[in-house]
């Protein structure tokens, strides 16, 4: 199963009512605080952590519930981060029913978040796994429309829906496009639509190496994840659809250090006043600390994907 | 002494190199929370607070600089807040030295984040007008070129080119542009270039009626100033360059109370994931306390215009 073109364009014209077209920001790269001999370049940041509910993933969400039937049951999830935000507010806006499935382990202010967006939270377990079981067993019971962070593919043409709005910003497919990576629904799309077109980078963190490890052993396989985007970039196995896609084009993976990460979400608040979650930092930490090095005038995009965080983890 | 439009052109060709081209940002009214029998209309949200420095006031600061030469002793500003910040980014921008005075009761926050610029912080009596007294005199001794909030040309100007360059990317001139007052240098530079071709609205916290009073009264008068955003929004008086141009082309002001602007601080926040100080949340403040309601299809600007906050206090 793959995603084509055509899914991505039938997918935008499908979300358009819904969804924000989030800014893009043109930037000469002397504004990234690069070093004094690095070669000038052209900055694209896509503001996608302006989308509605705060990340890329209410792309995919609407995409996933305007293409299929809701039952009375309507829908359910398992997540208590930006995948279960996402679907909350595709379900409140659509006026249908949302249960999410959440470990105990969730903050106080992430349950709140959800329930103030209308949706049944439901603590299951201990951990993730415990909570998605619950929600399967849950889904089977009431047959309510089950949405997944990355593994469907309404949810990555969703995502692709981001680059083809890029696009026509800029009038052109960027040359290099750097793109932080889960489970692969953001990076499914993203290259899905470019097809080769641009280099699609695929940025993780060195405790999350998820498609890192799968690019290195030829197939996925389950990594262990940790460290300071486990959050939201934390997922064990690269999903199917997206290994599919990478495959043919993500032509290139690098990993990145926490602490380089965490330099770029303080630099995006400090200097360019962008509120984002670590994830969202990947990008410009892949140019600041040298991992990816443009050529002179090159048209570099980097996808800012979410904003979920706490502001006071800024101060 | 008035601000051409010539004067603004000069000054966009001036400050390009060194200052950001913003974005801005257009959806449609439903995504600003208005009643559900709201009129809808086209939003244009220059997100300005992305600005160098963290608000507009880059431009002027740059602008007053660059139009001038500067003498061995550098720059002299007397300010806190975000005129001083901007004049400490465009000296060390210019490779030259900037002294900026401040009263005692500045935060330990904001000493640090212009030492962290590279300015020389002078702490001078406990009250503003002490600190401006000191830093003048300062002035007459050294010889320093001395930047104003706003009332200086060259600053009006530079704010000017805000204006400017929103009209290009709009490709036209909005039909209403909403924007906040402290002592005019923003709304004297928006107001000087659209000249009567949008309706400008000055918007005001009631705790800090600057321009509104003077209206009232037929000329500038001095006001008392409070209240949320006396921070940057607290003038005592407006500026005379302003007022000249306010008279002519800003047909319209409004006050708005605190609560309404805590109010859209936070949506703008919560939902549209823009991080600003409560000055910058006035013009939507004024959009959902109903104090402007726009036509069905209106274009309507709003000048988001700073972002220097501690994030914490979004929690």
């Amino acid at each position: 199963m793959s995603i084509t073109t055509a899914d991505i364009t039938a997918a935008a014209a499908r979300i358009a009512p819904y969804v924000h077209e989030t800014p893009l920001w043109r930037l000469p790269s002397r504004a990234l605080g690069l070093p004094a001999d690095a070669p000038a370049f052209e900055v694209l940041l896509k503001l996608e952590h302006l989308q509605r509910s705060g990340s890329f993933k209410a792309r995919g969400m609407f995409n996933r519930l305007l293409a299929n039937p809701i039952p009375a049951a309507g829908v359910i999830a398992a997540s208590g981060g930006n995948a279960g935000i996402a679907t909350a507010v595709a379900a409140r806006a659509l006026g249908v029913r949302a249960e999410v499935f959440v470990p105990s382990v969730i903050s106080a202010a992430k349950r709140a978040r959800l329930a103030a967006l209308g949706a049944e939270v439901v603590i299951a377990g201990d951990v993730y796994a415990d909570a998605l079981e619950a929600c399967e067993a849950r889904q089977r019971e009431t047959g309510a429309l089950m949405t997944h962070a990355y593994d469907q593919p309404e949810v990555v043409a969703g995502a692709g829906t981001l680059a083809r709005e890029l696009e026509t910003q800029c009038g052109h497919a960027p040359d290099t496009l750097l793109v932080s990576v889960r489970g692969g629904g953001l990076i499914g799309g993203i290259a899905a639509w470019f097809a080769g077109r641009s280099l699609v980078v695929a940025l993780e963190p060195e405790l999350a190496p998820t498609l890192f490890r799968a690019r290195a052993a030829g197939a996925p396989v389950d990594v262990q994840v940790g460290g300071i985007a486990a959050d939201s970039l934390g997922a064990r196995r690269i999903d199917r659809i997206a290994w599919e896609i990478a495959q043919r084009h993500v032509a290139q993976a690098e990993l990145l250090g926490d602490e380089a990460i965490r330099d770029a979400q303080r630099f995006l608040w400090n200097e360019l006043k962008l509120a984002v979650e670590p994830a969202a930092a990947l990008p410009l930490a892949a140019l600041r600390s040298g991992v990816v090095r443009p050529r002179a005038g090159e048209r570099v995009a980097l996808i800012v994907c979410g904003a979920n965080l706490d502001p006071a983890s800024l101060s």
